[in-house]
């Protein structure tokens, strides 16, 4: 049995111009909406991720606490809950999945919050990696509607060093001809390996090998380690993780109609009160493009989270400092 | 007409224990050796470099001046013009070339140095990465045989982080089923150019795509820089990126039955006058990396280069600046 909801969009004109049809948005809330409908906190997920591994950091005593807030994750377009090439049925399915945008993500999730819900304004919008994206997007694009937001271990716009390592990435997994354009039947298991081998070097830090930290993840060893992380890629689907890679490289708050590519504008416009917070050792999400960001934003803090754990240092969970550090931002956010 | 010579090495017995027979050493030198045989300096080269590419730190007037020194270029094993999987005849020829260490590749430069020229000192060893790890070798295997030691960027011992981002590279390769195991008759086309890109993440900085760097390199936009890259890959043959691969990977100066695996004690055993030098914002042979080393060396200086090119900064002639600024330590190491 699913442990989450499906909001039904209908068919959904994307800014491709191409329509997702019968478009479904999986969600799931934690707690319950208040009468004034002002306790709702948005939490969109990052690249693979569903909304169960964004729950390590909700619960009691913990600043996305059930008890108090009305807590919505919605998965993200391609994460293989919400529509996504793995569950789309012909004509736009697997390899025929139409591109989608964030902002496309964050429209949808604007009918999820506002019709389903009724709420007009969010408390807090926050994620981590491609959810901090999404955050970013929010507080671009409805800054009436938001009054706080958190992006941790992401940025506003994707930065071309971060296109090209994720361009490593899919080159990586299409480079094996099971993947046949996306049209396999047998997962092209070759590929997803490869494509966890390029992302091990990246996700994590220079000093986490150095500090052989992936013992404290559970690894016997260095190689141990990476077939850890050859396992994480083959549970999941190659076109869902391309679709969302797709999503990820193109990710720009001002790509649209109301900012026309002005990217310091729409930074401008983000005028919820924000707390910026790379992660120090971030190897795609370098602090470098958070602070520049920052500087842009009217009502933002910067605060970057001092770890070695690289990109993973934001990961929900993944180590018990780092979660703990975010956790207490959040907190301090919400009581601004 | 080859522009280069060969030293015929005999049956070399590697580390391995297999043995590279008829191994041939290919070398090319400039200038003339002095009639004390105390002008000579060795410049081993790069990853998936040859001699050519280590020309452009040549020439009158820079530090390593043909007019005044000696300068002796050994090819890498494994890059095409030395031994190497794709010139090797069977049964040891491409994907069965053994593996061989940078200590096999320094114990033959050893010989070329002193049975086919007589040389008792150099009066430097330097290289950029892979070379740099050769130079490393020779201050800790050879410390009375060399009076000067200046590595860039690279390390005395490749580091996990690097191990782990070259596993990338590998698996990118090897996941076209056209690589074969090694046994390919047609190159692995999709192979090499996802290798290419899965590479151009690493070897530059994410300051060096922000500021666009690339145009600098004759490329009209990301795109065309990443394609530029894909064809340098494609020029070369997939075994004799493996086999250095593996090389690199190995890269260990106490890796030998002199130092029993004791790194550190085999960085206290260089002697040598060293200057040590990483490029600032290198991604896989960090300044953190070669800081530690120099704590252990008793002769050495930490002298980073400040540059956004990451890794390539110290490629050969890859931008004037850096190029000045390597040129301009080797003459005050020589000078010393």
């Amino acid at each position: 049995m699913a442990d989450y909801d499906i909001f039904e969009l209908g068919d959904v004109v994307l800014q491709s111009g191409l329509t997702l049809r019968d478009a479904k948005l999986a969600y799931k809330t934690y707690g319950n909406l208040n009468s004034r409908r002002g306790n709702a906190i948005l939490f969109p997920t990052f690249y693979g991720g569903q909304h169960t591994q964004n729950e390590p950091m909700i619960g009691e005593g913990r600043a996305l606490d059930p008890q108090r807030y009305f807590i919505i994750i919605p998965n993200m377009f391609g994460n293989g809950l919400s529509s996504s090439p793995s569950n789309t049925p012909p004509p736009y399915d697997r390899a025929r999945f139409p591109p989608v945008t964030l902002y496309d993500n964050v429209m949808c999730q604007h009918r999820l919050v506002t019709e389903k819900f009724g709420i007009a304004r969010l408390a807090l919008v926050t994620g981590f990696s491609m959810g901090a994206q999404q955050t970013f997007h929010w507080g671009a694009l409805f800054p009436d509607q938001v009054e706080r937001i958190l992006p941790w271990c992401g940025s506003a716009r994707t930065s071309r060093h971060n296109f090209v390592f994720l361009e490593g990435v899919k080159a990586a997994l299409t480079a094996d001809d099971a993947w046949q354009g996306g049209w396999y039947d047998k997962p092209p298991s070759k590929g997803l390996r490869a494509m966890a081998r390029v992302y091990a070097g990246w996700f994590v830090s220079q000093a986490f090998y150095r500090e052989a930290a992936y013992v404290q993840m559970g690894a016997a060893s260095l190689e141990d380690f990476l077939i850890m992380q050859e396992g994480r890629r083959l549970s999941g689907d190659a076109n869902n993780f391309l679709a969302m890679l797709w999503s990820w490289q193109r990710a720009d708050i001002s790509a649209n109609t109301i900012y026309h590519g002005d990217f310091s504008k729409a930074l401008g416009g983000i005028t919820a009160k924000a707390m910026v917070m790379p992660s120090r050792t971030d190897l795609y999400f370098p602090p470098e493009d958070n602070e520049w960001e920052v500087c842009h934003m009217p009502n933002a803090e910067y605060r970057p989270i001092p770890s070695i754990w690289g990109h993973m240092a934001g990961s929900p969970g993944a180590n018990p400092v780092d979660t703990a550090f975010i956790d207490h931002a959040l907190k301090e956010l919400l009581a601004r």
